[in-house]
């Protein structure tokens, strides 16, 4: 198996990318191999930093590097020599079994519609997140944002494939998928969501109703299924209030002579509360419904982040994925 | 100017609705008179254990009460006897100027609706419900859950309703609006939000632009226009989230003996946080667009809640905010 990362992609490459390469060789068994893909000169020189000397990690040379402010169709159209251009291409033509970037989302995205394809009977791809439950295993939510309009069956289909991705990937045995609704009762919603409703509870899933926003984040359902505009408001609404109480907590408590000793005793929770946010733990965010493994880290990832990705890409791969959503969807659909 | 309670909604009610009074009279000019209806003989009993002895206060006997497990239409059409409908009949007859209840949103709505009617030009009326923001005045936010399916000229409405509410009765100058959108530059979205995004902009209103959700929880904007299904996922994700944050961080800074001695010091800083998510200060949700001042409160209200919605009350009545929004949907729709 070979993993491929874009090691110009994000806001701390390639140095984060190439030490979560070299973290993640460690865990690895011996028949995965690591490609970093990017310019050869900056990536030798980052491996050269890290003192490794194994042989699990090349580099593929690419020129071109899409940034997050360039249009991401017309991107992946004209440079052609791009880090996300050629290494989609390669996963296409199996030259790599999976593609891991930290780059523009939108570029990651149009690369693997427009390079890879749709998989058979997928209408859809869309971006399935990690959304973390405190004290407990965290949910998958798709769609997060690829698709701002969408129908009842390409929820269901969001409904098949983060089901199959929860179960062979995360490792949870039959997982609960619920619909985003604004009500808990069967008969609550707008069109959109009464359909899906109706196509989910016919499904072979184990769909277990609407899931109101407020109970998301105590854990409703292991995968949760909206349409992409919606859930691109669950992702950043919870990301914005999640960083707004954290820096208010950090800021009443270390005002004022008194509150400073406690914050001082407490400083430990309080690491640990930030880590309870913390999901890089569970890899990237797949995109699910193309041709092929893809998986888009957050642009701010670290090289923890970057080690934990490569090491959930392993059984994405070995499950085969791609070819058991291939087979759900044209049961299910 | 009289004032209208329901005197039996809510989880606390015959007796914060009843407290909330009392207390409000201490606050109120001599002319602002408060009437509560509901079963008599509970509501006389609940004003003596107050003590109070004023004559601002009278009661009104309704016989009936509309739970929260009926369907709120049916309950409009049928219990012509209770609180809500009989209280937003007399609203309608010009006996009291606003209506405030903390029971069945649904009814409420509906009684809204179906016994009032529209104001000539709204086509949906909104619930516009008070965001709080840290540090900072709170936005207001609608549509909350009124109108699950929206077009583009509603959200037209919710800005014109929400900038005048929030100008006439929550006194902020020059009201900020924005729309709620998966990206900040214009041209991103969905059908509904691109479309919307043209309205607002050719509007007279101070239309700042697409919001993202993760910018509503630090004051991106005063007013917040999005559609009544994606305005529910707001209002109860920001609801679950700061929950199941405040609540962790309780259970964590209260585990160990360190962690003990550290929370006690840090008590008052915890009762801070807690107060800065409270936003009852603002009063009620208002119902915009129909012919009458009707105030929802949260079924939880407390004393303090009931008491601030009434002072609230006495603007939204002296501004004739319901007038004001008829001239100005005619302008500007």
């Amino acid at each position: 198996m070979k993993i491929l990362l874009d090691g110009m992609g994000g806001d701390h490459a390639p140095e984060v990318i190439v030490e979560g390469a070299v973290a993640a060789t460690k865990e690895l068994e011996k028949d995965v191999k690591i490609a970093i893909i990017g310019q050869e000169e900056i990536i030798a020189k980052e491996l050269k930093k890290t003192g490794y000397t194994g042989d699990a990690i090349e580099i593929i040379h690419a020129d071109e590097v899409i940034t997050n402010h360039e249009s991401p169709v017309k991107a992946i159209r004209t440079k052609k020599e791009s880090t996300i251009v050629k290494g989609i291409n390669l996963l296409k033509e199996g030259e790599v079994d999976v593609f891991i970037s930290a780059g523009s989302t939108g570029a990651v995205l149009a690369g693997g519609l427009l390079i890879l394809g749709r998989i058979k009977g997928v209408d859809r791809p869309a971006l399935a997140t990690i959304y973390p439950v405190i004290g407990k295993e965290p949910a998958l939510l798709l769609d997060a944002g690829a698709n701002a309009e969408c129908k009842p069956k390409h929820l269901l289909e969001f409904g098949i494939m983060g089901s199959l991705y929860m179960e062979k990937v995360l490792g949870r045995t039959d997982p609960r998928v619920g619909l985003v609704n604004n009500g808990a009762e069967e008969g609550k919603g707008n069109a959109l969501t009464k359909e899906t409703y109706g196509l989910l509870k016919e499904s072979n899933l184990n769909f277990v109703g609407n899931v109101e926003a407020r109970d998301i984040p105590t854990g409703a359902a292991d995968v949760i299924v909206t349409d992409g505009f919606t859930g691109n408001v669950i992702i950043k609404l919870s990301e914005g209030l999640g960083l707004t109480i954290l820096r208010e907590i950090k800021r009443k408590f270390t005002a004022g002579g008194v509150a400073k000793l406690g914050a001082a005793l407490l400083k430990g929770k309080l690491y640990e509360l930030k880590q309870d946010f913390d999901y890089t733990e569970y890899g990237g965010a797949p995109i699910l419904g193309v041709r092929g493994a893809i998986l888009k880290m957050h642009g701010s990832s670290d090289f923890y982040a970057v080690k934990q990705t490569i090491l959930k890409a392993v059984p994405y791969v070995k499950e085969n994925v791609v070819e058991k959503i291939a087979g759900s969807i044209g049961e299910d659909n």
